[in-house]
């Protein structure tokens, strides 16, 4: 399956900030295809560092979507069934307008000068491209991580274009610890000299602290068993410790490569912006009264989370759901057995499918009755 | 209790990696007094960050020790009772030899040319120092995190010289988890140009990286349950988010702090070197027999471990436990709940004073039998 990129162009966008950004662009792609009656549309929502290529082949990359095992033909998101479309945050670094976009005013990148967005202006440019599109009802909406914090965003700011909602992996607000955690990824950035105050785009990014504050990312993302099994304490390339700074351990080699990798293909400034939207999400709007939030939605839902997600763990996902069910909303909720850790909702999908599918299923049924 | 700080100088010391410090110094403070017998010395074994002021008031820096609530009259390490020593690591910064110390064939400092060491290598200065203050057996050594780890490797490196043993919050070895959090903190420093190979005492330290790395530290010395009680998603300063890249959470000006405050005190080339040699360190000299590394120690074991510390889990604990017990080795262990997490075993010390006294003080009895 080949799939195409397209652009959505839109005059302009308010921000919660009080700032607006003129013109904005959003990338996406579509897969399947559009019933008559509209009624089969999903909307899948990226992570923080996801992009609009959820599935198929990328025929500029050649590689697949990072969820390819869970959306297409007779898969959990059937493409056979259903109009899936998956688009690129605002603030992102993949084609949809950020801090690496040019300034019409200034005709230089934004940098800095970019407005701090929120999980709410994200769910507001998808809302415009939903509408441009024609659909004014979503069947579905999924996503992990912060892919899970839109979908809930979307059900209570939109209410009547949702019809249900799957957030995985997810919460209604970030911890101290989740804070804490992208907070050193951004002082890792903020401490590059490279990064220069946002302004580097004319020259070198700041790749050795980007690379850092994705290290720190993944080790968040596996679990102490899955890295474990993974590495272990097995040497790379030698029978014994080196006595030196070099690599000794995989588990060195694989977090190093992951960091340089990653500098590649994500703008640091992206990551100052997305790490921030993420932290200030709080679906109760700071009030700490999530049911009374939540009670706005028309939406059913499917809670996901995964017994070893220490970064997102099960009982964030609880809170949403007994936040749910204080108000009466249909709602479904599995902890599924993983060892992967927070990584579980893009590779460990077979129980996952299952559960996904047989939800999307009554509720097409459902909303066609 | 006002201390003292001495420096013991040995002419040479030979190290795991091949090479030889010459000449080596070792920074200690004791607490109470040695008996006739010279029965009654207790070594006390520091975690990665610490010294060799365990306890008491600093004259220096009018601070009190890093386990003064454990080690004084009437306390846990008792010093109306015991003699009781505490010396900083090899490859330190704390008076004893590291890399910022003179290399007196160059007359600068040692920098990157320091030897990478083990933490046998620290072990065995600090039996060059036991043996110094005319001590040929130690009532007991205990410590937390690293300090546990030397406490296991005297116990089986020096079976003649240890009655009793006390590792807290500690391992046999690393997972892989933790050699990759260790990896970020060293990442985060090399990343720094002030690093500049290691060779930044006549300039600027690599402030911002170490700053970075003891951030991820910090994290990880909490529980999630510990963050969120003493920091939530309390705003700094402000009652609504900022819109900008300045603090907005109470957590992330708690850890700017922490970092910066780290800078001052601890030398970035001897994160390097310490975390190396904890890296490194595995009971069983890598042949993964614990049991049959243990068999060696004539030592009976306290091993205490907190039900929040996800850095040095319970599991890690309960691994030595097993090895001890399938070689029939008198051992105690207790998993005591706190919601501190690793930091547990310097703040949390109610029941840990019970369980060490109690265990001191049978041991006493039995020596003296």
């Amino acid at each position: 399956m080949i799939v195409e990129a397209h652009v959505a162009r839109f005059d302009s966008i308010s921000l919660d900030g009080g700032a607006t950004l003129s013109p904005v662009e959003v990338a996406y792609e579509t897969y399947g295809e559009l019933n008559a009656a509209k009624s089969n549309a999903i909307l899948i929502l990226h992570a923080f560092s996801g992009d609009a290529h959820a599935a198929g082949i990328s025929p500029e990359s050649g590689k697949p979507g990072w969820w390819d095992n869970m959306i297409g033909p007779g898969k959990a998101f059937d493409t056979n069934k259903y109009f899936v479309i998956c688009s690129n945050v605002l603030g992102g670094c993949q084609g949809t307008t950020g801090p690496a976009s040019i300034n019409p005013a200034t005709g230089s990148p934004y940098g800095m000068t970019f407005p701090v967005i929120t999980v709410r202006d994200m769910v507001r440019l998808q809302k415009m491209l939903i509408d441009h599109l024609g659909i004014s009802r979503l069947l579905s909406l999924s996503g992990g991580s912060m892919g899970g914090m839109q979908a809930l965003e979307w059900a209570v700011s939109y209410p009547d274009s949702v019809v249900s909602t799957i957030p995985i992996a997810s919460t209604a607000r970030h911890s101290a610890q989740q804070i804490a955690f992208n907070e050193v990824g951004r002082q890792a950035i903020i401490a590059d000299p490279d990064w220069n105050g946002g302004d580097y785009y004319a020259g070198n990014p700041p790749a050795r602290g980007l690379a850092v504050a994705r290290m720190v990312g993944h080790i968040t993302y596996m679990s102490d068993d899955s890295m474990r099994e993974k590495f272990g304490r097995r040497l790379r390339g030698k029978n014994s410790f080196g006595f030196d700074f070099e690599v000794d351990f995989e588990v060195e080699s694989y977090l190093r490569y992951r960091g340089h990798e990653f500098v590649s293909r994500f703008d640091a400034n992206s990551y100052l912006y997305i790490t921030k939207a993420m932290d200030y999400f709080d679906l109760s709007n700071n009030t700490g009264a999530m049911s009374a939030a939540l009670e706005r939605t028309k939406a059913r839902f499917l809670v996901i989370s995964f017994s070893s997600d220490w970064l997102y763990p099960s009982y964030q996902s609880q809170e949403i759901v007994r936040a749910l069910r204080s108000r009466n909303v249909d709602v479904a909720y599995c902890e599924l057995p993983s060892n992967y850790g927070h990584d579980a909702f893009l590779v460990d999908v077979g129980e996952q499918t299952e559960l996904v599918r047989g939800f999307l299923a009554s509720t097409y049924e459902k909303a066609a009755a």
